[in-house]
């Protein structure tokens, strides 16, 4: 048995212990290995891309923004100030905010807590193969770490668009407010970047009229829109126009992310009722609660209708720890998952729609008991329903492995999203496609080591998974 | 590595991908894998054993009324009609119901999406075994494959009986509803087929008050029993004289499907009223909800009275899609799995029975958090309650070994129900009870490998698993 | 392929069945397999060792008082009676309680039910490990066994202290009532035991004031604090009083076991007003509820004052069987989980102390989808916020290894709490631990065999998580 002193990058990484099944799965793995990127949901700036501004320093690209970074060490005890984080973006970081070097330096001393974490295998990934830095990080490498890498962002082919292009993304979505005017698509577009950036729509800040900026949101959009939002069936058209105006730029898909999945139609007169209220401040919980379950049920129906498909991503408790949310802001660690149900809530929808040529929604879930129990029943029998890829906790190797197990005997494959990177961490992109597309190799090796499928057929499925199946689901 | 250009059947499948666990699990499979089949319950129709007759075609056994089958492709946006799915059986096939023949290509056109799918799995075991036939499904064998089939059902040698003969099968529990006067089993046991088939109590239909054929049924009870159920104690003396006919003419075991598994005692006095509320056309939904788990309570007592198993099938919202409920009827593939919980709501039963020599519970669940957490600790406990086998969405490879996994830990393997099939596909029943045996030799291998068994009490564990087990746990 | 016809105990048990796994989960394995054992949560008396007496014979140290053993014997149908079990201790033996040689035998006859169980394994490592004794148990052996057995125990290093002082035990924290005068330890502390014993306070009881003994306790608190009970802030003072005086007898660490994780405060005003309705006689059950979950709140801030780590264990419907319960008193066996949220219920406590340095909080579960819905994401924000090990159904090989692969990924390994035995059964704390070091490496081993890990990263981890790990998390 070869000793495994150098962790990574192996090249059989996450192919299994088992050694034929690992051999079959590098078979597998090494076909589709090369095959250009679909990233069809995720948080990458598009104006980031259009500025193509070199990125200020390693702590700034690869830790500061990164909740799924921050998060474990602040966990472990060291505060959020000293890994940079600031106040939401509106305002100038708080005092005691650390320097990108010790922010660095933190990370390399801490570097042992992500052991057995995703975060530790994309981020070596992401150094090896994006910066050919190979260097185990720890206090003895962080300096000379920090220093190749400073240099190395300072070059022309470490600026964004660079990167995009180096990494084979062929189609990379946004994610963006229905009041963003889509001028940095737009300037993409006419730049004639190798890649296809499309933006999505995600309505979220206009579903809770109990949301204190909500009636302020309502005034952007109608600006942006042309459409008055002071009544319901003002804010329904202004978002209707928004999802033609995203279409035009090469939107596909919707985004909405709420804490559980009742889409539940109020009558026309109750929603308007509910609205006039809510700008009036007089809104109650239980309101606020209907309001936005027939926002959602609404949404739906729209996609029903311009065929634009809706992801959905439900379950996340926001904000847990209210005083770091006041202090440093959204996203910051501390969004935590709820037990969460499908089947009953979305069911009214699905009456409605489920059945729908244009209609196609994509449920995405942080409970993944939901998984085989809902999400898989429910795609193996209404054309419109997709089983969404694991994410963003379960977005790790053995939640992906559970994942497959959970769904494949219920939806098969190609009832499935194909993989989402989810991910505002743009080096971290090739690193997460290349995580998925060695675990499906490998469950697929394991089927076939199992007589469950020919090698042949492991072959196609492998190819349609990083292609057909993800460009069939989000209509790319 | 030796190439796997051709799946089906082969001999190591589903034994391990490791190569010892393989050997050991080959062992012990291949000592039960001639064993007579147990099938405590399932769905096969009694008249049709009793008359006979030939199968009219390849899509009709196959395809048609098997909603593992129809579901996935209904999934894949294939319509229902094009399936030959017909309307409840009660009418006519809607127009556009497709020709046998065309049913069988779309199936064939669309076999792809069953991959990673135990339809699958039981489609080729089947085709294989049954029928002799080893090409691979796809569109250019899908033809010769039909005709193959069709030429090999109309002979003698696969007709219902002669089938369940060459099976194997030693008993076949079948699923009746109360009023049914069992005919059709007391020409089986008549004529000396050389099965025994047995009949199981099922109640459902006579336990919501609110349901609109609920008061037809009630007199279709009485006039079979002879007993008026214009009365709640009327019905409960009806459903006595039932379950006693139902133990003469074999049963050992009474079937219950509900949403909930609550059991929650009702006075005398209240049940009474809501009962001829009912009969009225007043009852409210609340009333109907105790009224049902009042109704699942007395068929414990009933069963701590007669000694006739009490299988719990529940979790499961039925006809979610009401569209094609209406037009097709049930069991049309949208019944959806929901959370659920078995500790608290069966308290009350058994506090009353738990302990009663007579009484036993078996109980299944589509929610497979329920095993490790409420299942397997309740039948650790009592010794009326037993661990029922995967049911249904879980009642495939992967989920199957989730299950052992789950429960053995808590509840060891003699508390378990032994393999349920569950199935209304006759010709499915030697694949589903051969992929148990498989996947039980491979668990039982992987404990031996592990040093947590010997392989002498493997071997004694494989056999008691087909045999002593469910014999036990169904009384047989 | 070598034949296994001996179980018990190999030296790979529990290793892996894959060669390469395996070998390399061997040689992490035996560098932590002598490491003393730190034991910061468990059941052992602190009486029984500081009296030192022989244990009476080997049905009363390995049958009767063990809830894991009695329960499946229990639920295979051997009446309670049969195995020694008594009437809570308080009074004598119910008539025909079974003499030890005959609860060995009925032991040894149902062995076979124990298959698969962690029981079965943790048994046969302690006849093997502790007395010496290899043959297999059975109705064959089981006379020779008991003499073999009773023989040693009545040798002098078959003793409490002795045993202790063998097994390599450094620390063992017991779980003590917070009247308890702490005596033992006393003793303990005086007599110089090889062994850090230290007390651990467990204030349930003082925290539902609807039970039936709640104000009668309160006295015994009072007199022992000298701290009047009678009103609410008496009750927080007295209890605070001693929390100090179990710190200064070496406590580091307090447990709470309740229904459910629901911490919620209330106003002075309005928990005094219950305590004095309860001490009236007068609690609603409402009321009574509130009560219990600000104690919950208020046990909280008082582990944020003085440091004593908060250990948590929710989820478990006690009792649930109320004829036992009468019979037979609490911990016979039919404790069941239950569903169990976390989010949601600790949100005010942790937005109160959750980055507090003080405080610490160890969350356990039997509700295993917790661990990767709401555990592990807690634990990887909160820097107070700890993963407790697998507790009871989930302390067993399989339940363990789901724990690792469903924890891992969000909160890596340090913000684990290390292995937790939970034992009352003093002899089988070495097979615990020896299987969580197992279990442990093999893990491991799978993530250096699956390049996720170098070799000398796991070494380290391998020893962390029996020494710095469980130190840190306990503040030993």
């Amino acid at each position: 048995m070869a000793r495994l002193t150098r962790m990574s990058p192996h090249p059989d990484r996450l192919l299994s212990p088992e050694p034929g099944v690992r051999e079959r799965a590098r078979e597998l793995y090494q076909a589709v290995a090369q095959a250009p990127i679909i990233s069809p949901h995720g948080h990458v700036n598009a104006r980031m891309l259009a500025d193509d501004e070199p990125f200020s320093d390693p702590a700034a690209l690869l830790i500061t923004p990164d909740h799924y970074v921050t998060r474990l060490l602040h966990g472990s005890g060291v505060p959020l100030e000293a890994l940079g984080v600031g106040a939401s973006g509106k305002s100038p970081p708080p005092s005691g905010a650390a320097a990108p070097r010790a922010v660095w330096r933190t990370l390399a001393e801490n570097w042992r807590r992500f052991a057995g974490t995703p975060v530790r295998y994309w981020f070596e990934d992401t150094l090896a193969r994006v910066f050919g830095l190979e260097a185990e990080l720890g206090p003895a490498s962080a300096e000379r770490l920090y220093d190749q890498l400073a240099e190395q962002l300072a070059r022309p082919e470490f600026r964004p668009r660079a990167l995009l292009e180096r990494f084979g993304v062929e189609v990379l979505a946004t994610t963006d407010d229905p009041a963003d005017g889509l001028e940095a698509h737009a300037r993409l577009a006419a730049e004639g970047l190798g890649v296809r950036v499309i933006p999505t729509l995600r309505a979220d800040a206009y579903m809770d009229p109990a949301d204190a900026g909500w009636a302020g949101r309502l005034d952007a959009l109608a600006e942006v829109s042309g459409v008055d939002c002071g009544s319901y069936p003002g804010l329904l058209d202004a978002l209707r126009a928004r999802r033609e105006y995203f279409r035009a730029l090469g939107a596909t898909a919707t985004d909405t992310g709420v804490l559980d999945a009742w889409a539940t139609p109020l009558s026309d007169g109750q929603a308007a009722a509910i609205h006039r209220r809510a700008l009036a401040g007089e809104v109650s919980g239980e309101e606020a609660l209907a309001y936005r379950r027939n926002m959602l049920y609404q949404l739906g129906l729209m996609g029903a209708q311009d065929g634009l498909v809706m992801q959905l991503h439900v379950g996340v408790l926001r904000n847990h720890h209210r005083p770091t949310h006041e202090r440093f802001g959204p996203d910051t660690g501390h969004d935590i998952p709820v037990a969460t149900e499908f089947a009953r809530p979305l069911r009214e929808l699905l009456n409605a729609v489920g059945t729908s040529p244009a209609f196609r929604l994509v449920l995405f879930t942080v409970d993944e008991t939901a998984f085989s129990r809902e999400i898989a029943p429910l795609a193996g029998f209404y054309p419109s329903v997709y089983v969404g890829a694991p994410w963003w906790f379960l977005d790790a190797p053995a939640a992906v492995r559970r994942f497959r197990a959970a769904v494949t005997e219920t939806a098969g494959f190609y009832k499935t999203s194909g993989f989402v990177d989810d991910t505002r961490a743009l080096c971290s992109i090739p690193a997460r496609h290349d995580m998925s597309r060695r675990l499906d190799a490998r469950y697929l090796a394991e089927l076939v080591s199992d007589h469950q499928l020919s090698e042949d057929e492991a072959r196609v499925l492998a190819r349609a998974l990083v292609d057909e199946i993800p460009r069939g689901a989000f209509r790319l």
